[in-house]
């Protein structure tokens, strides 16, 4: 296991992961983003390709600037005007790709083995002479003649390419494979060989590992696994595989992880799967039922690892799977104690909400449970009338009529929105008894007509206490309205 | 690799990935997915746990009765009452789980070992005596004592186990320790071992092909890898790489795989990456730029496998990374001539707006195009005046105040919401010119709060062509309004 000892880890979350179609990420953004990879610890930060815009070098140059501890690297082509641009950038070094399979020679670059080979070595050469740090790279390797591709990086090696990286381009490679391949190129090539893997197949966590064993000395990654088609290796997967499985030491900072994948999340965009591996959004959170009553004893019995280790929080949700201890749990949050007969009640309505697809929300428990426990308390606010109007002319305008245990209060409020403007009068028109905080306003992606469904969830608080309610309806400002009035009916019944 | 010759496949979609919190599935939606998944090929459908609910007993039931070509299993764990339950929905086999780990059996059953085992061969007599087909599966299996877990299936098989299966629960295999499991279990037990792996660490796609490649017969998998957590061995990935990397045939129709894949997104509402492996809507997507070059003289340069082999399309979109030969490309398909120089013009601005985070759609694009070439076409459709009404109790009504050609329309409108009545409003003001149908209504997930920016992209359709634009502001209403007028006026300037 002491090939592990000196990895490294380039991060490529602004160069490869940026390259996702529909993405673009500002200056400011790529800084941010490369301050929070060098927080983190990693070695190498791939920062752009300084030939792709204007704007492009103008990210790269800025975060040189920002004076990190992690090597700074452009992207270039084997091409002298790409060395240039990237020089213009003050990157300290630069990934340097030449197409090695014949596919890509004679497809894209429409010359041969020697004239590739030819163009590399001058670009590295010319690299060198101003001063980088030249990382040669074969694209598309893994369908290269392994023999050719060992040739060209001995030649690069020998006009002063510092390290050498192999790119399985289409995510073609298998572990087996992958492991035979690092094997004999770590042990012909004299200078440390880094891994560049595509997840086409779902494999490039695995094969990056793979390579990491038999020799490579370093590893390319995105946060996220964000990227071209089905991205680049996942840099919390791998991270977390070396450490967790593999025991070993990786440097990285664990426990900024979840951080650092939700703000490139943000940034970019690009939403992470609700079952993403370590970063999605149910990855620590536990459908109440028959686990919970195992995790509840020992959290280790349905969790791998705990939440913290990558800085984030368990999560318990109640649905259809419910059972008797996770809602008992729900309901002393509440406030709310239940005999046994009561729970098996409460329990098995609670299962058939989650029968109809629905996630039971902190109202939707509360409303069953006052049913069965036969608490009849009136809703405090009751919308009586609401009225919003909006236009390209108009200042978004809600007026509401409520009552308040029966007072009426009429409120009205603009806001940046038709839905704005509608929670700021409700806000408002409950100030009297209650300062209600809006936390977190969630719409899922709307897609098919405008008569869609539309699902609201909102998560609103009251001098620290938190409550999620939901409203759904064909109309969003509705579903809203909806979901803020039960969420406050909640907050102040008390 | 005669070892492969019998894998079967195990599709627990319907219970496992229906575990995911806040799915649930209607039967109608059960029967739905088990009829596609049999059609694709899968040898056993795992309905659901019959134990869960009586909403969940039902939806097994019809699964059963559809009398499909798949072995139909329940869920069960080693108790006659989940037994009889199962016996109850008329399946052909249960999944029955008995923790097998140390901790599992001591946090959770609060049993040792032998107690455990007593449990699980009881549950296999009463079972088998009952004519059911059983698996006896291990859970937590990795973290168990191997040899116990051995004596275990040896045990089950000797009082009738037709199967026996290994669950890395929590997801802690990794390849190398999963082949060694696998080659012990394979040649010490006299019936088939199957392997379930949940993908905690990413890992879950490679310990299952492992299994498979030392011995393991059968292989439990979901659609899109939806499950608990981080879910489990995604069902689409397992058999591509088994079909395209080790060239097997897996027996499954793979060029239905992404029907399936959308199908389970949409009912479960569980949204896919768009950077998932072969299902992910960016799989087979490519920013115009290097690539889409070497695409363009053999697409195989940059995809693994061609996008129809699992039933989908190729996508090239425009941004940042633009180059001469799509842009190219995409004004030939709006049927505008450039010459050099011009081109060079609407490449630079096209990564100009790219460069602001942009997706470039086709009315961008004309927009630049037109601006490049001098073409003044004033838009034929302008806003002047839009108001729109919505409340508990008011019909969603809008009014517009349109010119066309210079011409003003008045319409108004009511519709099932603001954003409905709004269009509605708009298509009737229009229709004297132009019969504009809205093909698709795409709003991203909204998040943070009512004052979050909304971008709105729909596309419409006049007489079949289609068109793409956006809108994009703080109100919602207002976004869709102005991605309709911008899409209308593409679509009639010829």
């Amino acid at each position: 296991m002491a090939l592990f000892e000196n990895i490294r880890f380039l991060d490529t979350t602004l160069r490869d992961g940026e390259q996702t179609p529909g993405v673009a990420l500002k200056t400011e953004e790529k800084v941010w983003i490369a301050r929070k990879l060098d927080e983190l610890g990693v070695d190498i930060i791939e920062a752009g390709s300084a030939i792709t815009s204007e704007g492009e070098r103008e990210a790269i140059r800025a975060v040189s600037a920002e004076g990190l501890d992690a090597e700074i690297c452009s992207y270039c082509r084997i091409m002298q005007q790409d060395v240039d641009f990237a020089l213009e950038c003050d990157v300290d070094s630069i990934h340097l790709v030449a197409p090695v399979s014949d596919l890509h020679i004679s497809v894209k670059l429409k010359k041969d083995r020697a004239a590739l080979k030819e163009m590399a070595l001058n670009a590295v050469e010319y690299a060198k002479d101003h001063g980088l740090i030249v990382e040669l790279s074969g694209e598309d390797a893994s369908r290269a003649d392994l023999d050719f591709l060992k040739d060209l990086y001995k030649a690069g090696v020998e006009v002063g390419a510092d390290r050498v990286c192999f790119c399985d381009t289409v995510g073609l490679l298998v572990p087996e494979r992958t492991t035979e391949i690092f094997k004999e190129l770590s042990s012909s090539i004299d200078v440390p060989v880094a891994v560049h893997c595509h997840n086409d197949f779902g494999l490039a966590v695995s094969n990056t590992v793979a390579a990491l064993n038999a020799g490579a000395r370093e590893a390319h990654m995105t946060v996220n696994g964000i990227g071209e088609r089905a991205g680049n290796a996942a840099l919390e997967e791998v991270v977390m595989v070396l450490e967790w499985l593999y025991k070993r030491d990786t440097c990285i900072k664990t426990n900024e992880l979840y951080k650092v994948s939700r703000l490139v999340s943000r940034l970019t965009g690009l939403a992470v799967a609700p079952n993403k591996s370590l970063v999605g959004g149910n990855a620590f959170t536990h459908e109440a039922g028959i686990h919970v009553h195992g995790l509840l004893a020992d959290t280790s019995t349905y969790e791998p690892i705990t939440p913290e280790s990558i800085g984030r929080e368990r999560q318990i949700v109640l649905g259809k799977h419910a059972g008797k201890s996770s809602v008992t749990l729900a309901l002393k949050e509440q406030g709310l104690d239940v005999d046994d007969s009561q729970l098996n009640e409460i329990v098995s309505r609670v299962k058939e909400l989650g029968d109809h697809g629905k996630r039971v929300t902190d109202a939707d428990l509360q409303t069953i449970a006052e049913t069965v426990l036969d608490i009849y308390r009136e809703s405090k606010v009751k919308l009586e009338d609401f009225t919003v109007v909006s236009g390209n002319r108009a200042t978004p305008t809600a007026s509401v009529r409520l009552t308040v245990d029966g007072k009426e209060i009429v409120e009205a409020a603009t806001g940046d929105g038709p839905v704005d403007a509608a929670f700021e009068g409700i806000r408002k028109a409950v100030s009297g008894v209650a300062d209600i905080q809006l936390e977190e306003y969630h719409v899922d992606a709307i897609t098919g007509g405008t008569d869609a469904l539309v699902e609201v969830l909102v998560k609103l608080s009251k001098d620290g206490k938190m409550v999620t309610s939901r409203g759904a309806r064909t109309d969003i400002i509705m579903a809203s309205v909806e979901a803020v009035i039960n969420g406050i009916n909640q907050l102040i019944q008390d």
